[in-house]
């Protein structure tokens, strides 16, 4: 089955100090997964031009699909543009529609700090989409989203099609008991269904479970068997429901 | 004046597949700043043995503090404690005193997947504090937390007076109108202070303001004049209130 990757590349010292916290990774990292995409790593890197070069060097050439979020504004500290395309071995250019829209949009306050939301990697495409006019850029697999959050979901709403993939099927079990009392039973189902994705998660202060088993995988009936397979290991008395 | 660097290590694919949203970052994140330690990267990645490895071997010579979340408990997918001794060149034992404990909790139920819970990376030392029994984990400069938020918190909070650095002073000041038009101030008072750490983030919707500008640094008396300069570069009716 089809699977596609990605990274996502969060981009600001006002998360790395503390000051926002960052909403922008958990809401496309969930998107991404209904589309069926794998998200192999989140990182938040500060609005530093050589860490934006290098981070996105190395994750454009591992993953699929890489994603940046902020550090596309007017001001001094948005370098976003200038790190990916010197990490893309590019130059920065001025896009002439984008040039054209602020001009017209500010009339004779049209300065550099303006005019530098013009500014693109060269061969970067304008993708067009969502309720904004201003559209997120495309270079090669890298595609540059703003950092606000509102802007962010509008602009990722706005071109999320083009990243279906074949999608993941899951099943659920919800279970009664200490994690360490299913771990023999997952790790007999792991070896029947070595390619089944299987997660364990203990719950806190839950009056109906303690622990939620997920099964994953893109083949429906594999990801079937494997929960008919620890269904039938586990003592009945430890499960709760399935979903 | 002192500065300590951090990294944050989140270990989980239910954070990456869309299941949970990793909030142990965020609220660490707030916690060192507070402390006066600079956050240098956070990073989302699997319960994977290699990756693990790899990303502390880089950012245990990288950063002066790193902190792991997740992936300490006694199933299959928990091989943080694995991925760090192997990223320090360690192997993995069993430590005495906790062997001795689950023994103790689990009489004849203490199985490899309880006991699993007593490994540490060779060398490790126990570090107690916080309201739970068992303890967090630290070897050499990496501490090992456990990944569900209520316990994670715990533990931090046990432990975080070792981490206490000179505190960051920040000054804010709220402005009417758009980013653009504040970049060019920004820039000239970046020039006369180059050290300052300067943020610009504009807010949607908000009846009160439309930029929220930061100037942080160390030296109060830098940040200080910082302040002064930038409020006497600014157009009075740009000022909405400061703090």
């Amino acid at each position: 089955m089809r699977d596609r990757t990605a990274a996502i590349i969060v981009i600001g010292n006002e998360i790395l100090s503390g000051k926002v916290a960052d909403t922008n990774s958990a809401f496309l990292t969930r998107e991404l997964r209904r589309l069926g995409v794998s998200v192999r790593r989140i990182l938040v890197i500060p609005d530093d031009l050589d860490e934006i070069a290098e981070t996105v060097d190395t994750y454009h050439r591992a993953v699929d699909i890489v994603f940046t979020s902020g550090g596309v504004g007017p001001t001094h500290d948005d370098v976003t543009i200038a790190g990916v395309a010197r990490g893309l071995g590019r130059s920065v250019v001025r896009h002439p529609w984008l040039e054209q829209k602020i001009r017209e949009f500010s009339g004779d306050q049209a300065d550099e700090a303006r005019l530098k939301m013009a500014e693109v990697p060269d061969g970067a495409r304008l993708l067009f989409g969502g309720s904004l006019i201003f559209p997120a850029l495309q270079v090669e697999n890298i595609y540059i989203l703003p950092g606000i959050p509102e802007l962010f979901r509008d602009k990722f709403e706005g071109i999320k099609d083009r990243f279906a993939s074949d999608p993941f099927h899951m099943r659920v079990i919800y279970a009664r008991g200490v994690e360490s009392a299913l771990a023999h039973y997952l790790n007999e189902t792991l070896l029947a269904f070595p390619l089944l994705q299987l997660g364990s998660y203990p719950k806190l202060n839950d009056p109906e479970y303690q622990v939620r088993v997920t099964l994953e995988s893109k083949d429906r009936a594999y990801v079937d068997r494997a929960f008919d397979d620890l269904m039938a290991r586990l003592p009945p008395d430890v499960i709760v429901r399935t979903e």
